[in-house]
């Protein structure tokens, strides 16, 4: 079967739905009007079968997550996505995958309404994603990783340590926020003008929020008992916790910094998604672990994407 | 090494130079600022090894071809390429090989002032590059696949079937062609409202050819003794070089439909890079193979991308 017929079949067959997408999938490139007083954002993130994703995860899933860590990514700064690429390198055609995988894509894009609007489909020895997704924010408007000052609340969404413990434990309830993360594309959005600073999480709390902290020229607290821990590891040694939680990947959370008065607007705006105060902004640089007010030494590592 | 190293040492060397990019690499996202009056045009290829190109294909030329691909693709839009995004694969972190790939991919950027502003580098079994690349085009006026009208000339920029030689004769001097393609930018913009339909040729003339002809609902002739083809071809049977022109992959020239009269101005405007008039658009549907006015039944297959 040819590229072309792939793409005919599987990729081709839900409508694009924006009226400012003048070609989709079917030329050399894919034509878009940009939304007037607004900035394009635009990244690329890759799942390799086996590494970022266990080889046994369900092809609706995979679909599902190579939009998914990338609409967390335009989320991250703030802006609404708009669309997307798929290129796609499969050892094989297996339609009954190929059916699933495009459905999980779909039905991760159609809650934003997303559209796939062009790509690549190749062969080759191991299975590879790389989506690439657009979106826009207004001009100016963009939440980077160097905003953050001293006195603003490190605030995450949803839970940590959850896909890293799944990872562990393949089996457990849980996997299913492995397989299967949630963009906070609202939450996102909702921060513009609130937050200061803004990354996702997926190479672990500590890793991700450093980067901020590095941009910002800040240092922080954390605050241990604070840390939206899933009620599963409750059982677990507290360090264990700590160390899915702090140090877990594959998270796809927003981790973002906010001023204690615009928190207080964030609160009467919107409780959903549910998201935690965990620490706080200091000007002492480095990140600094309290457990109940006690400072605690901790020996973590953060997901290295080469060992 | 982790992932923030490679990308510090190896890819944020080379300074952005556009001011509209707001952000490069180093967020969750790029940001860019849409120019005034254009249309944003977007495409993404993948080159896997062994694939797309031969396991020893060099360092520098592997992130050559990785970009003038999907410049190729920007430039069969009629838009001018601005920017480009790197998905990475590797099995490992090999520094001589890291120092040669990023002199390629910037080598091939230079030229066309295309800024690297963002990407991701993953760890895998097999070499793959997923390079997406943006470009910018007046509103209204990208040339697409659907435009072709009865009576106008088909061109062809550069040569055609020299990467296929070379894929067959690895030793030849023409094997620059096959590693390093040339994307067709200028010229690719100079079309603007002069050609009728555009196609980059990746897989072949016909295959690509014809996919102008469906879009555009019409047949054309082509004229067998016209083909640009290499002096180094001319000693095999004619068959043999017809094979190379029509149905050899990886040209990365391009495929234009023009009315004589844009002929005649283009013509004026520009001769170089050369192109030739190799058939015309007939109201006939398919494909007609002409070698002095005489009808030629040729057997062809393009580039399948899944045999």
């Amino acid at each position: 079967m040819a590229e072309f017929s792939i793409i005919d079949r599987y990729f081709k067959k839900n409508i694009v739905q924006q009226q400012d997408v003048i070609l989709g999938i079917g030329d050399d490139s894919a034509l878009i009007s940009p939304p007037l007083h607004q900035q394009l954002v635009v990244c690329t993130d890759t799942l390799v079968s086996g590494r970022h994703f266990p080889v046994d995860t369900s092809a609706h899933a995979i679909g599902w997550k190579s939009v998914a860590v990338n609409l967390s990514d335009i989320a991250a700064m703030g802006a609404k996505p708009h669309s997307i690429l798929l290129a796609l390198t499969l050892p094989a055609i297996d339609h009954e995958w190929l059916e699933s995988f495009c459905q999980g894509l779909f039905d991760c894009c159609a809650p934003y309404q997303v559209d796939l609007i062009g790509g690549d489909t190749t062969q080759g020895p191991h299975l590879t994603i790389t989506v690439t997704a657009m979106g826009w924010v207004e001009s100016g408007q963009a939440i980077t990783r160097s905003g953050a000052q001293v006195g603003d609340y490190i605030v995450v969404s949803g839970q940590l340590g959850d896909a890293a413990f799944a990872l562990a434990h393949p089996n457990h309830p849980l996997r299913q926020r492995l397989d299967y993360p949630t963009p906070r594309c609202e939450l996102g959005q909702q921060l513009v003008s609130l937050a200061s600073s803004m990354i996702d999480i997926s190479d672990g709390l500590c890793q991700d929020l450093s980067h901020i902290l590095q941009a910002s020229h800040v240092g922080a607290d954390i605050y241990l008992e604070s840390l939206p821990i899933d009620s599963a590891l409750h059982d677990l040694p507290l360090t264990e916790q700590w160390q899915y939680a702090l140090a877990g990947g594959d998270d796809y959370e927003l981790c973002f910094t906010i001023s204690p008065q615009h928190y207080e607007k964030l609160c009467q705006l919107t409780t959903s998604p549910a998201f935690t105060v965990i620490g706080q902004i200091q000007s002492k640089l480095g990140l600094n672990f309290m457990h109940h007010q006690q400072k605690q030494m901790l020996d973590l590592r953060g997901y290295q994407h080469f060992a």
